[in-house]
């Protein structure tokens, strides 16, 4: 029995037609240039009883990534034509998910430059069940900072994360759920999470630059804000700002808002999720019903 | 007809004893961590009339990158194993070639941190034709110079090459046949070479530290610098330096030494290899036929 869960699907050399089958028996080639360069983008999207959240701005963001790596694929029909046959094999139509959609610059003789002519792209989309992380997004999460060692363009979402991983395996280990990366004195982003913070009662974020990935619910949260009359700012969160926040906490696809209530070891505010976050929780959780009806 | 060259040796989830097979036969689960992480290291060797140059130090180097990245693989015989496999099979017992190892972190569910319990390593080796370098080799070559924007631990040999291979194309799409990357002023290395500059008749490279992978070829080239009496000294290159160097090469296990006679679209001293790269260039082939007998 395969430790893999569930149905994929892959368009690759192996499989030029693209095809959906088990996930212990999708392969690709050994010489796919995701796998002896991480020359590939990825992204993930969330289902609320079937329906996507956000999709379309997932989609835009990675036709984005593609563009900024130079990767010739522009068949994004096929990644959404994908998605829903995965719905249907797995019978999640009315489920909850996760999409995880991986395009890379396909398969070639091991040379750094672009294959010439170009290869044509792997596509990988997987739908997996969304884990649970209820004791997360209540009681909040630790995180340990540590200097920002990733390359330069956290904007791409890259597939070549080694950087990301080692970091947070680091925290793992440090009793943290995530780590917290620091650039120049200032809080960028976790290891796979946006990264919020509260300070004189303004709720602050790292700007979307090349520094962080311009997450999809960070700028969710971001509009959710205002609406509800947070003050909030995109800046970099630093110094003494970064020591006395009196709230944290985390974005992403796959947990939400999740508060962080521990940075290396001290207590943020009373140690407890605060307010805002809060109030953010439910905000962002009302807007999934909101455009999903799910949830 | 498979577009992969000669046959490559995997040990991986879809073949757990290791096999040898055709190259465009051989494949690794979409969940390998390399292909969705770039979470793995690797190592080229370049073989001389059969026999390979340096290997016990590219094994050397192979495990630190393992240790660095908390690969747990020590099973290095299998990698000398393969190679010699590989060699017999393609009828390569005496021929020149070029191995490429590869280890990942192995395939399981994806997530950041690493599997627990650990994933069995993926071991990918391949051995190919060396491609002709001899108009590179006596020529020379132009480089274009940019910011180094990959992550600060260039000194493990990662797979997570996404930012080598952006740089490496833009270099090739301005003419140029390497880029040389440029971190707080000083010249690190090429995306895929080690850099040497020669000022006031000084050998200069960049220390072994983070910036830049230590290169076998150019830990030989300081060794026959100093044998033939030339001035070397290991010190980044910034600045005027940089821009008034009277010769420059880039070393690498495939092209060996190759001259750099442009930088920028500006000729390097007088435009040609200059006689301190010339003697090295000597120096290096005659040092690969003492310790080979081949080339």
């Amino acid at each position: 029995m395969s430790m893999f869960e569930g149905f994929v699907y892959v368009r690759a050399c192996l499989y030029p037609e693209g095809v959906v089958l088990p996930a212990g028996d999708a392969a690709v080639s050994v010489w796919d240039r995701g796998f002896v360069f991480g020359d590939g983008v990825y992204e993930v999207v969330r289902a609320y009883g079937g329906r996507w959240f956000r999709m379309k701005e997932h989609l835009r963001r990675l036709r984005r990534s593609l563009e900024e790596t130079r990767i010739g694929f522009d068949e994004l029909d096929v990644v959404e034509k994908a998605a829903g046959a995965l719905q249907r094999v797995q019978e999640l139509e009315e489920a909850d998910g996760l999409l995880y959609v991986q395009i890379t610059r396909g398969a070639a003789p091991r040379s750094h430059a672009f294959p010439d002519p170009p290869a044509e792209p792997t596509v990988l989309v997987a739908l997996t069940a969304v884990p649970d992380f209820s004791e997360e997004v209540e009681k909040g999460v630790a995180v340990v900072t540590r200097e920002d060692f990733r390359w330069h363009r956290c904007d791409i979402k890259t597939i070549a994360l080694q950087g990301n991983v080692l970091a947070l395996q680091e925290a793992k280990e440090a009793g943290a759920k995530e780590c917290l990366f620091v650039r120049d004195g200032a809080a960028t982003e976790g290891s796979h999470s946006n990264f919020f913070g509260v300070k004189d009662g303004v709720l602050r974020t790292h700007p979307a630059d090349r520094r962080i990935l311009a997450g999809i619910t960070r700028e969710c949260v971001l509009e959710l804000a205002r609406e509800a009359g947070v003050s909030a700012e995109e800046a970099a969160i630093g110094g003494e700002a970064l020591a006395g926040l009196e709230e944290a906490f985390l974005t992403a696809t796959s947990f939400e808002v999740v508060p962080v209530v521990q940075m290396d070891g001290r207590p943020i505010g009373d140690g407890k999720p605060g307010p805002v976050t809060r109030r953010l929780q439910e905000a962002f959780r009302e807007c999934v019903r909101r455009e999903t009806g799910g949830a």
